[in-house]
């Protein structure tokens, strides 16, 4: 198998999707490497709706609060580029930080309230990161359409609501995240749980299922079913709830009674890791309105 | 005459530019109407370097800091069509309120450090708007190449910046500013002035260039070359000074002393209606320099 074609520098990129512009559509799924069976059905999805697939590993520095993170997120850029060759992609785009950000970027995506809670509220500056960084990348491929999972829900609406307020000329897909087999969402972060913090990670999903569970069978009441979420996730000295909450799946803001759908989000530390994971959650009550 | 081709929708807009696409380069004018001879000087540089010229036209409420200024806003759109007409512009595009911002957005550009000074310091959130609109307008016409003109040297700074820091595939042009005979920089809001404040007005641009003669000619003092530009304004109840600064061209930052070119700004109101003008200004100690 030849090595898929990989460039580090945006102009190389620029010149190769450019030449293809005019004959192909071209779908991008941005990355930070570490690519698991998440990212294989982004790209797969890409793969079957564009004729052209651009895939982009960059770990992205201003997106991470925590320099630990940034120093610990799993690299493994060889095997990524491999794994991009066997899936059929056209281009595998891996810049250094220097390429990305020649000087410190004076500029910045505001993406305003839908940061503000869940995962915002935990990690400073890092959905203006994501932002950013995204902009930029949709920019520097020129893409018309682009893959990101549904895992990082908060990432997935703020990308939305950035590509429709600034007109940006791609069609933004959502793909349904993968689970290993007991449930835990796929994650380039999971490879750095050892193997109890591995048995304790799926208490999660467990715990959204519950909450899921509740609300399907008619619970309005948001304390309860966080209340009963949280009993799944128990007692571990490894195990630290970083925030559960009910909100409303577009806005993000958390819900007062439960009468229409909710996103039902969670991030868990699982010793010096954190996870996150969500699920959508649809009352009895507001199915009727489903169909409309 | 034939009218200008004019449209009000984004869709439509994109449709004539993507048919245009592969065979030309496009310019764009971005303006908010009421055009004058600054605004022709740009549509001809495009015209000149671009084989198609979409010009748009679009009173930005966002970038308004006080509502009065909105109120009062020139506005001459069969005016400005004809003439873009005469210039040769293929494509008007003249969107509502409602077409650019269908739900007020949410995500904005942050500007940065460059929007702090200067009229960033008297105009709250003027810039944040106008990086913001720009940035849509820039995705709306996948312009190749962008004219804005000098007069507005702190807004032409921060566009550059945003372009380089997002990426975005554009090249900015920057146009020279245009000038009534008597040294008043071109500006719609010059329509707004009486014959008294009109006979006033030049005042600013009087203050700029006596304030270059000192550095030209050596001064290095920054208080006094400011207390001299100061001294031209003079004292009129009409005139109110809104600033006068020597500031670095590319960080906009205030310098101590002048030992290298320099961008002398400033900002008055005459009336009601508030003017900007700027100067480049060499010092002769940094002559040498600019030739290496």
């Amino acid at each position: 198998m030849t090595r898929v074609e990989t460039v580090e520098r945006a102009l190389d990129l620029r010149r190769t999707v450019d030449a293809w512009r005019s004959n192909h559509s071209i779908g991008f799924v941005p990355t930070m490497g570490a690519l698991h069976e998440g990212h294989e059905r982004l790209i797969q999805q890409a793969r079957n709706e564009c004729s052209r697939v651009v895939v982009s590993i960059f770990v992205n520095p201003v997106q991470f609060d925590r320099a630990d993170d940034l120093e610990r997120y799993p690299r493994t850029l060889d095997a990524d580029i491999d794994r991009c060759g066997r899936l059929g992609v056209d281009l595998v785009f891996a810049p250094s930080v220097h390429e990305m950000y020649p000087t410190p970027p004076a500029c910045t995506v505001d993406p305003g309230p839908l940061a503000v809670p869940l995962c915002g509220a935990h990690r400073p500056g890092h959905f203006r990161g994501v932002a950013t960084v995204v902009l930029k990348l949709l920019h520097m491929v020129g893409a018309d359409r682009a893959y990101f999972g549904e895992k990082d829900a908060q990432q997935l609406a703020i990308v939305r609501q950035m590509v429709a307020d600034f007109d940006v000329p791609v069609t933004v897909v959502g793909v349904a995240t993968v689970r290993e087999p007991d449930g835990l969402a796929m994650s380039s972060r999971n490879r750095r749980l050892d193997a109890y913090e591995r048995s304790l990670a799926p208490r999660l999903y467990q715990a959204l299922q519950a909450a899921n569970a509740l609300i399907v069978s008619g619970a309005t009441d948001v304390d309860a079913v966080k209340h009963a979420a949280t009993e799944v996730i128990g007692t571990d000295g490894r195990l630290r709830l970083d925030y559960l909450e009910v909100v409303d799946p577009q806005r993000l803001e958390q819900v007062e009674t439960i009468a229409a759908p909710v996103l039902i989000a969670g991030a868990l530390w699982v010793g010096g890791t954190r996870l996150i994971d969500n699920c959508l959650s649809v009352p009895p009550a507001s199915q009727p309105a489903l169909s409309s």
